[in-house]
């Protein structure tokens, strides 16, 4: 322990800066042992057209990354997403999921129970909302397996990404059934492994966890060609290959790096990081459209808030402020964001394979290790 | 535009703090427009007692990460864990992916561009090799669906990552292909989705990318009741639950949170956090040992470097340095430390739902949003 | 081809026998171009005692197969599930499911396109009923990737399997769709594969298709050391590794042979053994029950029909008149006894992997090849 | 138990025919109990043009089904294939997995125990294949999981579909190690559910299990839409959106229906029909070429003997005997045939579903029920 202290003292300077430590109060809610920050370089892309359901103009959109490439790559894809117009977004649907489980003696009483909760769903709703002031309880859907019933709990979060509020409500909600139902479990858990928190799942590909978007653009013949340095051909003919790469891995979904831009985004915004493991799926497709390329990127599991979390640290509110989406009402335009930035990052990595840029981009901006 | 150049301003002074500005050059191969560091907070646990093949001793494990209760949460199970012997791990395997794609005309000279490549698998290992110091190519698996083919190449990466160093090897690979080999493709991509590169995927899953590390623990039941105040039978009832939930949702593998570990530990050591999409799958087991309880965490697919991507940069070098852990020779012991991590969260989450302090720990720690 | 028709003409005699020959009209709604019939073996188990929601009683079980051992096997699963008191069983669920795909010219159109349809489900809902007098169309859920929008149809089909009515059925609202409705997609599919129909996928695990059932038993632990030959702990410890084996190879749920039950069965009750295919996905528990061994196997997507289909054929529907289940009324007691079976043939190959019997008991049965 | 004796009476006119009984001792290696036989219709389609690496010339192909329309559908689509040249066709791997698992006391003992085997791979190939003529061990793959481990063990076999010969063969290997292996395990089981045996895993999507077969056409634009009075454009825009829906179900792999096509030969010739769960799956493509239409279907998992199981059983004789592919030398061939129907179905059903023929051809076909 001793070499341990050391270590500590010896790193204290360079983790834990005056400023920092003058703002450690800041911090507080946000981390425990607290030592210092780490300092994740930030850079910027844009402007980043985008034509949305609730984000509309043009965005400079901050990206924290220690890889080389990465910001000039979605730099790239934002110029050309821009020049053909920008992104047509939408949001398409929201809801964060907790999945409490119960297990009976048997069947029977599985049964009996999910008939309460069906029958009880008023009161169960107004027990979980009232522990939060803007999370809406808007489904609570049975699944069975024989004696062990899962509930899967869909919330709507406000402009949080609400991870912690519905773990909170639906403790509440899990309180009332104790409470007050007559069927009695041998044991529950507030949750049990359904709801794809933190995790890549088929259920969040399908039916979405946290909010739901599409971004598409239609780039011109001449866009691509000049921009990017390939064809509309090539681009189409890649597309064909790594949809099929992609199912023969067995990828949940099928896009480039998506990963790439959320993780940096996240970041940047004071989002949960952790998130990635979710929200990095989803669809890449691209398309002709007449003489020019159309390509959409449908995230399903997008975890962001504008409120709460990591947002009102120092400079996460500095990266929320410099795309003015900080605070009430924003979440649905950040996410609308997010998904127009993987947008441009698909776009981009995708011209440099076909025009074989990929590894100079690499050689280029990152020293060889 | 001027707006946004307003913004840029204002948040300036937040970003770019003066000792970022005057170490600007220490960023310079890892990021390009960089406007400044955001200062993600840092907490450390330990000691965790760590038994591996390439990992001994005790460690105090700096945790980057903006969600409240998360650091307290991985210090408890690194408590815990310690006070049964420490996690014994093993990092079992490692190879990191590219897969290049080639169409042909037809199946034919698909199966003779397999055969050649079979065939001139020496000259094209030597081809990867020429570019790289630490890289080695161990395997080319050639993967067909009619006309097209993928190679997937798998790469040892010496201390680094490594997903440069691969996409510049496999690059010389294909070169060398275009260069010598008879079949000609009608067209041809380095990278064609199938490499699981920053996605979740089946492949990553059985076979692994990057390094696959397993760690586990036996827990006396005297530590379960005291240190997490719960019981084994409950966590083992938790651990038959959560199992159906993660095959019933449709999650790549069966565990509680490692993305919550991993993305703190990779932002905290420089790793690239865009990779949690790929590293937080794997199995969490628990089972009876006697009257204890056996864990273990599995995760195949763990990307991390001791030298290289963000390694370098000021504050990630401290966070290395604090495990003791920067530099050549570390990459292995760094991917058990991980994994042993991932146990440490495992054990406390599932402690904390079993014994229904899950939401009364977020409660404490965070402000409710 | 004139070998091919001295071919015919030699093996006619063999396939077309005189009696089928005679009642080749029973056959001419069934197949076309029909040279004969081919014969597979029938063998039986039972008595299987069945408590379930529609099926009570106990059963003699008809088996179609040419696999030697699988009638022995599953016959001693139904002894031993019979002296354990017999399977608890339920239908949970029902709904067979097409999916229309349409196509847009961009995400505005078909966000109008869903608010149309959402707004027109009673008049799509009457427009699908007409064409069918016991199927009902339940719900209509739209699911939206940028400008395509798949529409999954989900319909109750009384007791046919119903895999043609809710083709005609979707056809049907999709002309209603087409004449009604003032958003026009460029293109649109009656069927768009997303639907699970004769497919393995984790839509039919997680929400069902067809008919979803859950059966299970308690087998006290002196049935399973005397009828078995094996132990509690011996069971437990094999489903233990098993579920393991299952997610590590990426299977669809986790059992171990629904296949061999559902295809015997769907053969020898008229069925269509094509949707084996999807039908033999699901879980397989076990557990301790104090002493003694539970065991449940749940399965989303059984596919039968008491009416329609090949139920009618003379030798079909005398398996379907053995177990008491032909005609109008009996659709969910069939599908609780194709549980029960499963059920049985998992008790029976664990019991058989555990007691080291499994490669002898095809040593015994079958001649080895 | 009465009224069971009774039906059983009633019944046996109908199952047990005279020519069957006669032939009773045909049928008593591949079933036990048994009754009589299910007589399911049988058709046939073609000449099928089959330019195969293994299979060559038109081929007449016996499908049994109760399916209406099935055999009139997979029919057009062998005359469409043929039209166009026929169908190009390559087995491509083979392969029959068993996995044994091993649990040992903890991870060092798992690592020494892989240790081993890898070292005793001479021998336990010795062991394995002493116990076969034809079967062959080629690779056995270790897969850990702490202290868990599975052997994928990898058998050709011969012209046999092998389920049985594979079994055989490991349970001598696991002897071996049982006898040899200085390193003990807490339990071993000879087959611990990893191989993927009558399951759709991933694991056989990406490596094989059986047979991998590939088949593709390039059908000339006259031919579409002479022959199915549809268009180039019309097929592709509906593989386009089939895609799209096959991976947003979750399906493993992205085809139309060959479990149809499998279910119907594999009935007719004698196979295993529960192999339809694993052999339905895999990728269908299409793709213009020039004006054209190109398509693929690759199939991993084709469980397929021309020897064994039921092939020897008098009319599923009768049916290898049409096709001319019953005995020694011909299981390569019959699983190029069984891919090229596929092929032909795909085509068809794509074919009717964009002409709008789908139900029409139901509602010819089939009476309505």
């Amino acid at each position: 322990m001793r070499e341990a202290n050391a270590a500590f003292a010896d790193e204290e300077r360079v983790l834990a800066d005056p400023d920092t430590l003058a703002a450690a109060d800041s911090y507080v809610a946000n981390i425990e042992n607290m030592i210092g920050t780490v300092k994740v370089p930030l850079g910027i892309i844009g402007p980043l057209r985008v034509n949305g359901l609730n984000a509309h103009g043009d965005f400079f959109v901050p990206l924290a990354t220690t890889e080389a490439a990465l910001v000039a790559s979605y730099g790239r894809g934002a110029e050309i997403v821009t020049r053909a117009g920008g992104a047509s977004v939408a949001m398409l649907a929201e809801g964060v999921l907790r999945s409490p489980g119960y297990k009976f003696a048997g069947l029977v009483e599985a049964g009996l129970f999910i008939d309460w909760v069906v029958r009880s769903s008023d009161a169960l709703k107004s027990a979980a909302e009232a522990t939060t002031q803007h999370g809406k309880l808007f489904s609570i859907e049975p699944m069975m397996d024989n004696e062990v019933v899962f509930l899967l709990c869909r919330f709507t979060t406000g402009d949080a990404s609400g991870q912690n509020m519905v773990t909170i409500a639906t403790e509440a909600l899990c309180r009332h059934i104790e409470a007050h139902c007559p069927v009695k479990p041998l044991h529950w858990f507030i949750e049990a492994n359904f709801s794809g928190d933190k995790k890549s799942t088929y259920l969040g590909l399908m039916t979405g966890r946290g909010r739901k978007v599409t971004a598409s653009v239609t780039i011109p013949r001449m866009v691509v060609e000049q921009g990017l340095h390939t064809s509309v051909e090539r681009m189409l003919a890649y597309a064909q290959m790594a949809n099929l790469g992609a199912m023969l891995s067995g990828q949940l979904g099928a896009q480039g790096h998506y990963a790439n831009g959320l993780a940096a985004f996240y970041i940047a915004t004071g989002q949960d990081a952790a998130c990635v493991s979710e929200s990095a799926i989803g669809f890449t497709r691209m398309e002709s459209r007449g003489e020019d390329l159309f390509v959409s990127a449908t995230l399903p599991n997008i975890l962001v808030g504008s409120v709460g979390g990591g947002t009102g640290l120092p400079s996460q509110a500095a990266g929320l402020r410099l795309l003015g989406l900080k605070g009430n009402g924003k979440a649905a335009a950040l996410a609308e964001v997010a998904a127009a930035v993987c947008l441009c990052g698909e776009v981009s990595i995708i011209g440099a394979l076909t025009a074989s840029e990929f590894t100079r981009a690499h050689h280029k901006f990152a020293r060889r290790r």
